[in-house]
């Protein structure tokens, strides 16, 4: 789902870098605060009605602003509307915003310790991620990294397994990604590189006319919830399970440091469960409303729906794991992240054989 | 999981039985509130301290207390300690506590459709489970229910995949279920029978000393991390994965109806945030900690895990569509809600075989 990165004020992750960040949000002004009322901003990095991401940040808005009565009442920007969409971390940094609700692979360019807080190529799915954050190490790691940068991080959301993608032609053998011309950023886009493919960046808005031009062959977003909306199966064919790119993409909710140590022990408290509770309910969404849209483009709309074979998902699990382990390389928090997050994936995966996938694999003997 | 149900206090599901319960709620002391301080009483089902679940119901207690700065402040009772561990629904019901953390078929008494707001064999998995509460239509049916008995429902954690349970003996055909008699409660219980085994109910404190004399000869009970802390690796031997009679137990908190209809609007969305805060940690924590708990009982005790074989998960597939349609049959809301679960049953299978399935499937492929 990812789309071009801003690489805009690139601060980097030093406690200089934060103490700079510090002296620069002091001449924003505080958030606005009166007859006891404290108004936030959050601004985002979607449209506002966007399923999913903007309603989620409409509902995370809403249930701040709801548990407190008002007291503290939390106005949700779109992308765009107070800032460009992938300008909302800076903003937030700096103290322009309060709040944002966004993914933080937007902000690789920072560190790419990022990624590990959103989402890599074959790595963690929702449930386990949620519990490398939750319950063993990554929220203190997401913390310190958050710092750097004057931002308190939060999960706020989860998109689950996103799909493989819509392409123009089937896709049997790895031969069939070689020149292909597909929308795929970030790591997922340099995995495809590794197979051959011709890996392009294009924010959400463009990939429709691109498709239908044939400037690209293919692309990716999210699911069949979110792709349906945007309407690709007018101008594709097939569409491609699983994904291997985005397996379960945070989306965070990122509140600037100086309003986050300003609020009470209780308000703490409160925003962090409104934001585990969005964790919830955002991902409980888009499964119910993902498996419903995937009925209705392959019994309305004739959608051919295929699995990505063996072969291609073996390469671009062996390429992942490559790529993936080099960002961890770049040393400093990054690869501490990166450590913590691939001990955790060591015993997770067994764990989700013995589970999950053995339970769901039982299941479809007598479905 | 399940222990025997409590059959005390049999109230139907009718308007006659809520008006009676109104009734008999009124000969009850109404929540304490002294300087604008509300204390409400929450009683459980667990020992207080049992990991995943009193550990959580504390945490549900701490989310409410701090998020309004003990304005309202939620007073944990462990098991037994208020009343007894299965008597905490009718406590809530009568009003004699404000709120229980419990599990919902141990009220299958009551009305069978209980049962599917926990779980139930070959059902849902969490992930899923959540999708139809949250966004498919499954809370207004859990309302509806549950204000036949004056409880306000919500979910408030899940247990995730529960294992299939621990064995003497190696489980290689169908027939090596004549005749075992194994400890598993409630409609997976029924399964069992259907294939031949004698299921037994026995409350987990006796299960181990049951094991040890061999008055059973197996039992199941959550997951690595739960049944570790029982020590059922000293007295058997095997180990197998995966469990069909509870793909998903949610862990529920009942808020007695008068006391919730008693609170603000803001003070009701605070405390179903906070109930869906504990919904999505207490999963991560069950993931996160089964995960090590695996490795403990393979590695330093020697379990032998051994995985279910697809001829005796097809027969207890067949078999738990049998009972739960029967549960199913009996009109009225139960028929409801189970026509309800099995319309999101039949698109959410073919979602996740496509999305988390085949993800989880395709990352082996490496791993």
């Amino acid at each position: 789902m990812s789309t071009k990165i801003g690489r805009r004020s690139l601060l980097k992750g030093t406690a200089i870098a934060g103490a700079a960040v510090a002296a620069a949000a002091s001449s924003f002004p505080a958030p606005a605060i009166s007859q006891g009322k404290m108004q936030l901003k959050l601004a985002t990095s979607w449209p506002k009605q966007f399923p999913g991401l903007g309603t989620g940040a409409q509902r995370l808005a809403d249930r701040i602003t709801n548990a407190t009565e008002g007291r503290i009442e939390v106005k949700h920007y779109g992308g765009g509307e107070l800032v460009p969409p992938l300008g909302c971390f800076d903003a937030v940094s700096e103290g322009a915003a309060d709040l944002y609700h966004s993914a933080e692979y937007y902000w690789q360019g920072k560190s790419k310790a990022f990624n590990f807080f959103a989402t890599v190529p074959f790595g963690l799915t929702a449930d386990e991620v949620n519990a490398w954050i939750y319950h063993a190490g990554g929220q203190a790691l997401w913390d310190e990294l958050g710092a750097d940068f004057n931002v308190k991080p939060l999960m706020a959301g989860n998109t689950g397994v996103q799909w493989g993608g819509w392409f123009n032609k089937e896709m049997n053998t790895l031969e069939d990604y070689k020149g292909l011309k597909m929308r795929m950023p970030g790591l997922g886009g340099e995995v495809l590189r590794r197979v051959g493919a011709n890996a392009l960046l294009l924010p959400g808005g463009e990939i429709y006319p691109a498709l239908e031009a044939g400037t690209i062959d293919a692309t990716e977003w999210v699911g069949p919830w979110n792709d349906l909306a945007f309407g690709f199966y007018k101008v594709t064919k097939y569409y491609y399970w699983p994904g291997f790119h985005e397996p379960g993409t945070i989306l965070s909710c990122g509140i600037n440091r100086g309003v986050w140590e300003s609020l009470s022990a209780a308000d703490q408290s409160l925003i962090e469960s409104c934001c585990a509770a969005d964790n919830a309910t955002m991902l409980a969404e888009f499964n119910a409303r993902n498996a419903g849209a995937l009925d209705t483009l392959i019994n309305e709309h004739g959608v051919q729906v295929r699995r990505v074979s063996d072969e291609m998902l073996k390469a671009l699990g062996e390429q992942s794991a490559q790529v993936v382990a080099e960002v961890g390389a770049e040393g400093g928090i990054t690869q501490r992240v990166y450590e913590s997050f691939s001990a955790f994936r060591k015993t997770a995966v067994p764990y989700n054989e013995r589970s999950e996938l053995a339970y769901a694999s039982a299941r479809l003997l007598t479905a």
